[in-house]
């Protein structure tokens, strides 16, 4: 089905377009009252997750509500390290918790990988497939996977954490089993986006969450040679990289296969033009507490912030919409862009 | 009493001297069996803040078993809050907790603040007496002071944060309200830091932990003058600030008052000294987990760091020592530059 509105895929593929496209990381979500209805009648975060036809019905509340140039499918990054054998609890106010950890070599041997783990994430691609036809081509979808790195974060600290040093020490003290590991995730991620694109993924968004945890160092070698990898995996759609805090990587993401850097609100957009120059598309980043301030200021920095990126720019917070956002500052925020 | 090893001093002045001088920040702690054991007998961290003669025990630890050209007294940011009227309390393995926040300029209006503030923090300037008497004169003996934004942060969050969104929004809802409490804990720690260096403080260090979570602009101007104010009151002996995850930041930070730039590990060597110029006093940054590794690549890395600081360099980690680090790993490290 043809896209009536394509301007987020016509400014990733690196053309000009009549205005910068607009969307959110985590529109869909609880900033939504129809999405804290829903949310309310339901076990859990993983149900909404693993139910196609609702994650659908979630994936397409902040189109009709916000007029955001995109969707993103509802899901989570940790459905991976599931698929590959590592299961997850997703505990209310306190985050992921995983039962049993990664510690060593045999660990990561026990573990599925490829196809054989991403095929059992039937519900994700169900979900975008009647997103797809739901959304029937009023704005194109997005799939997204978390990093390898990210990923591993999690299944070696267990949880979110402040410092992820147990992570960190992992790659410092077993880096061998961390490369088989992180071999493992992206292979499983390989066949997981590309089945995504499959069932209609126009874009696939990777996180790298935990990139700014890593040492600069630590970063070319067990991060981004693995996001590269994806990247070059996916040739029918465009690939976005958004790596917080990885400011210190910026140069090295423009020699990956990604088309798109997202950027935090931490990076000037003067400091990322500076170094990546003024024809890369990139993603980002107004500091999502912006819109908790009084809608003339909204409007004023969005603004700023476009003219400072001068094109090639997709709108987008430099994180996730927090929470407790109000919704009619999240209205001012794409407003202001549609308008531009 | 004259200094036997002021290396720190004569570093930190801009003087070329014979090695670089080293300590950790929180070195005084977990990793030390001395303290481990020293703590297990009391009734919580507090106890040990507020206690004179204990709080000196744990400051002169390292420097007996590890050999650190430096001594940081022990104690706590939050003190100076607590002493303003915002009282707070440490909760074991989950961090500050305040009871009531601050929610606007009445709760602002409320607050002690400067001389009268910091007078009650009397136990402080003790533990810097006896340690100064008990040292000796072996090295010089670091005083230290939360930023005024990380403080801020604390008092309207209530607890620590993974976004500090709360106080953040407090910045652009109420900016009014912000400063008025900016400007008295700039007021209450530059009586407070004036009375540490009376004391016997050397050194003072002006921690900005939540430096990152500001933008760039929101850092200019909520977090930056306070820092300078406080500097520039420190006529008697040298600042340094340490500014974590204010990468985009440094080249302001050079037109305060401040004389040592603290980093941290995702800070390349490389990208500071482009910005800061040769001769500019540094402070780091080896990451932490870092240490967790062999003590050849510990060797190694070390190595290379001072290397590529090239001089007019204070060696640290680029973030405190996390508790669980070898402490021969952490020896190794020393070692390395004692010899180098």
């Amino acid at each position: 089905m043809e896209l009536k509105n394509d301007l987020l895929l016509r400014t990733a593929r690196g053309e000009k377009t009549e205005r910068p496209p607009v969307w959110l990381m985590r529109q869909a979500g609880r900033i939504l009252p129809q999405y804290r209805a829903l949310r309310g009648k339901l076990s859990g975060f993983k149900e909404l997750v693993e139910t196609p036809h609702l994650a659908a019905e979630v994936t397409i509340q902040p189109v009709d509500e916000l007029n955001v140039d995109a969707a993103i499918i509802f899901s989570d990054i940790l459905v991976i390290p599931e698929a590959m054998g590592c299961e997850y609890q997703m505990i209310e106010k306190k985050g992921p918790w995983f039962p049993s950890t990664i510690q060593g070599m045999e660990d990561v041997k026990a573990l599925r990988t490829g196809k054989e783990a991403a095929d059992d994430l039937h519900y994700v691609y169900e979900a975008l497939k009647i997103t797809k036809q739901e959304l029937a081509g009023r704005v194109p979808l997005i799939g997204f996977t978390g990093a390898p790195w990210t990923l591993l974060s999690y299944m070696v600290e267990g949880s979110g954490s402040k410092t992820f040093s147990k992570a960190k020490k992992f790659l410092y003290t077993q880096p061998e089993a961390a490369h088989a590991l992180l071999e493992k995730l992206t292979d499983t991620i390989i066949a997981y986006v590309n089945m995504k694109v499959d069932a209609g993924a126009d874009l696939i968004q990777i996180f790298d969450s935990w990139a700014g945890i890593l040492s600069p160092e630590q970063y070319k070698e067990f991060s981004l040679p693995y996001i590269n990898k994806i990247a070059a995996s996916v040739t029918r759609v465009p690939v976005t990289v958004f790596a917080k805090n990885a400011w210190f990587a910026l140069q090295d993401m423009t020699d990956t296969d990604c088309d798109v850097i997202g950027l935090d609100w931490n990076t000037r957009p003067e400091f990322a033009r500076n170094i990546l120059g003024p024809d890369q598309v990139v993603q980002g980043n107004l500091d999502p507490c912006m819109l908790y301030s009084p809608f003339d200021n909204i409007e004023k920095k969005t603004k700023e912030m476009i003219d400072a990126f001068g094109g090639h720019h997709i709108v987008n917070l430099g994180h996730g919409v927090y929470p407790d956002t109000p919704l009619d500052g999240v209205k001012c925020f794409v407003n202001t862009v549609l308008n531009s």
